[in-house]
This record gives structure tokens, sequence and C-alpha cells, in this order.
């Protein structure tokens, strides 16, 4: 295995700094090959957690500065995480979100942090995706990544063929229905398209369809905002329930 | 007046592209200073639409291929509007969005926009702020700042004496009523705070602190969420009057 700067291709990808490297080793341990850290790191509780962490599941931790310079995009990283790729069956009893080509890897990032605030811990992408790996995901994401389950699909039927007990909400500028008066059933699929081109016309024949009214001074939402609204009126009701 | 590539310092800014450049036209012409295109734009429509703007109003339209290639960032930039910077009064009657220390460019665009799209036109930007005319951030609204008034204020205790007629809702992570339960009255302030800090403890005195309930796996949501939910919820149930 050689440690060049991430690349889709690879099999691997890195976790940068304290909090994200934390986070892999306590929800994603079954994936981490080894931790890197710099050597001018004595006295760092943040270091000094990690360690600990690495001690009780017998994961080795490196010196590499060099290593660490190379790889990283920031100055001031001290410590790197390295995992296998890894790929997560969805839970079917539970709420999804299932996104159609994200492109935008800040979105991504954003997006996954807003699923666990809201309690959506299942993610579908459909087609062609932005890489989910990116170590700029993985570190937008704040850690989140490592706490929710997700998937590749070919095409939305692949998905649904795998959950038809859920009911499908598709999100688009035309949908059908205005989302106050949805009234989310469970389990539910919140479907959301692409950045520019949003969800073709087929999906006015899956589910329900739903559009979000805003004033015409704009097209549309940004996606990140669409499915944040998205995800808290879906689970709006029953909130308590989160807490 | 020097052309160059952008700088906070400057008291001038550029839109880059066609539509934020028409937007600029239509929503801000007094602050034009003038556009400058390609020489080879012959037969593009968005251009053609540029010209005749520019010559109803008055404004001079230049080719300098040179120039546009070094002042902006991206290829294939085929027009630029040069514009003044400018501050509006914002409309005491209508409701507000005030965000205390913003600094990510991006953040700040997204917000616009969605601001825009829930009918909140008026915007205070209150202490260290990023700097609203970055080309970045025009770039990043789609024209929507052209439709939104924005003034900066040294403090909140400033922007308050201007607006003693609005309800304050600060938004906080230990706020006293749980969003669901606010009925946002009418002019009202939704004030969000700085990505990182959020508001400090003082603004739990001001008006209806209010807390958006989410799972304990994320520290906070991202502002832009924050402020997309928020800005949803404050003209939720009278968005009839919005469309």
């Amino acid at each position: 295995m050689k440690i060049k700067r991430y690349q889709k291709k690879f099999d691997f990808s890195y976790t940068f700094g304290i909090y994200p490297t934390i986070d892999l080793l306590k929800y994603q341990k079954d994936s981490v090959i080894k931790i890197i850290k710099k050597s001018n790191t004595k006295g760092s509780e943040g270091i000094k957690e990690i360690e600990e962490l690495c001690e009780e599941l017998g994961i080795s931790v490196e010196v590499a500065d060099r290593m660490i310079e190379r790889i990283s995009f920031k100055e001031n990283t001290y410590v790197i995480g390295i995992f296998k790729k890894y790929e997560c069956n969805l839970e079917s009893s539970a709420n999804h979100l299932v996104l159609v080509e994200p492109r935008n890897m800040g979105n991504l990032g954003t997006i996954i942090r807003t699923m666990l605030g809201f309690n959506y811990r299942n993610l579908a992408l459909i087609g062609d995706s932005a890489d989910i790996f990116d170590p700029k995901v993985v570190r937008s994401t704040m850690g989140a990544l490592f706490k929710v389950n997700f998937k590749y699909y070919k095409n939305i039927e692949e998905y649904m063929s795998e959950f038809p007990n859920h009911s499908y909400y598709p999100f688009m500028l035309d949908g059908d229905k205005d989302i106050r008066e949805v009234k989310f059933e469970e389990p539910h699929s919140i479907i959301q398209g692409n950045e520019s081109k949003g969800l073709g016309s087929e999906y006015k024949n899956i589910g329900q369809s739903v559009f979000i009214p805003h004033g015409n001074d704009i097209d549309s939402l940004n996606l990140s905002i669409a499915t944040g609204i998205g995800l808290w009126e879906g689970s709006r009701r029953k909130r308590e329930d989160v807490l």
C-alpha cells in the first residue's frame, strides 16, 4: 500500500485531524488500517485519546511527519487516520435520504451532518455521485460520515426494489403537494435530485411528489437547504422521539 | 480607477458572467460603472441582452479581453460588470435577517439566496463580517445579492436602536423556546451567530431566544442550514402571501 495524496480510485481514504480520527476509531473501527501522527504532539489531549483508543483496539500508531505533510491539504495536521473504504446495508425499517447524482462535495458534507442531526441514518446515493470518501467530504461532515449508513445504487429502480416497504417523497420544483400539507408516512424515503438538474419528470410517477414553496425571485433553493428543510419537515412532527 | 484582481479594500467590485451581470443591470443600475466583454461574443443571446440594457441605461460596454483574463478566476468568462460598492437602508416594517460576524463566504451566498426565496429582503451584518462584495459571494448568490437590502452595523445595540419596533429571535443552542412553538411576530428579526462561536450568552436577554431541536450526534447544525430552517419557520405559516 503506497500512501499518496488521495485519489478517487484508491480503495482507502484518510481522516485529517483529531476529531474525525476519533470518530473513525469509535464508529468505524473495523475499517481502520492505521493511524499516523507527527512527532511533536506531546501533551495533546486529543492525540492521547487517539493513542488510548488504538491500544484498546490493537491498531498501530506510527510517527511519520513527512508522510503527513505530503498527503494533507492543510498545515497543522497532526494526525491522520487511514481506512479502507466500505459500504453499509441500509436499515429497511428506518427513514432514508436518497440523493440522485449529487456532485458538490461541500453540499454532501453539510447534508450528512444535517441527516444525523435530524436522525436520518441511512443514505442512498443513486447513479453518478460525488465521492463520499473524498477527504474533503469526510472533513466537512465533521465525523458524521462514520455514524451514517450509505450505499450506492446504479439507478432508482434498483433502490426501490430493495425497499418496496418505503413511502417515496421525491422533491421537485413542480411537485404535486406543498410540503406543509404532506403527512410523511414511515418508513419513508426523501428523494432529492442533482444540484443543477433536479429530478427528471419520471419521478412524478414515484410516490408523492413534494414542493417547498418559495418566491419567484430565485429559480430554486440550494440543494443542501432544500434537503435540510425536507429532513426537518420529514421528522418535525415526531421530533420528541429524537431528543 | 485601476482594474485589478479584486481586493477587499477596493470601493468597487465585479460580477462575472452573464446572469449576475444582467441582475446587476436590472436591480442595481445606479451602482454600475461599466461593463467589459470579450471580443468573441457574437451571437450570444445573453450578451445581446446586456448590450440592450446598457444602451437603455446609458452605460458603456468595452471590449477588453486581456483585462477579463487578468481579473476573473474562471476560464470562459465572457463578460464582467464593474460596480461601485453600496449600502442600503433596511425597511423598518419588513422582517429582517441579522447575521452576527458571519465569516464563511459560501454560507453567505447560500443564505442570501435562501432569504430571497422566503421573502426576507433585508439583511443586517453585525460586527466583523465576511465581505459581501467579494466576487465569490456575488457569484454564489446567483444575482440574489442585488435584490436584497443590506447594511453593516458595529454592534447589535446599534442595530436594535434603529429597529425598536422589531421582535427579536436570537437562535441559540440553549435557546429558551423550541422553534416549533414560536409564533413569530411581525416585523421580526431572526438573529444567527457566527459559524464557530454561535451567539454569546448576552443574546439570551434579547427578545425570545429560540432553538432548533436536533439529536446529540452533532454539536450544531451548519449555519446555512440553521438559517434556512429559521427563515422557513419564520415565514411558514403565512407562506401563502409570498407566492
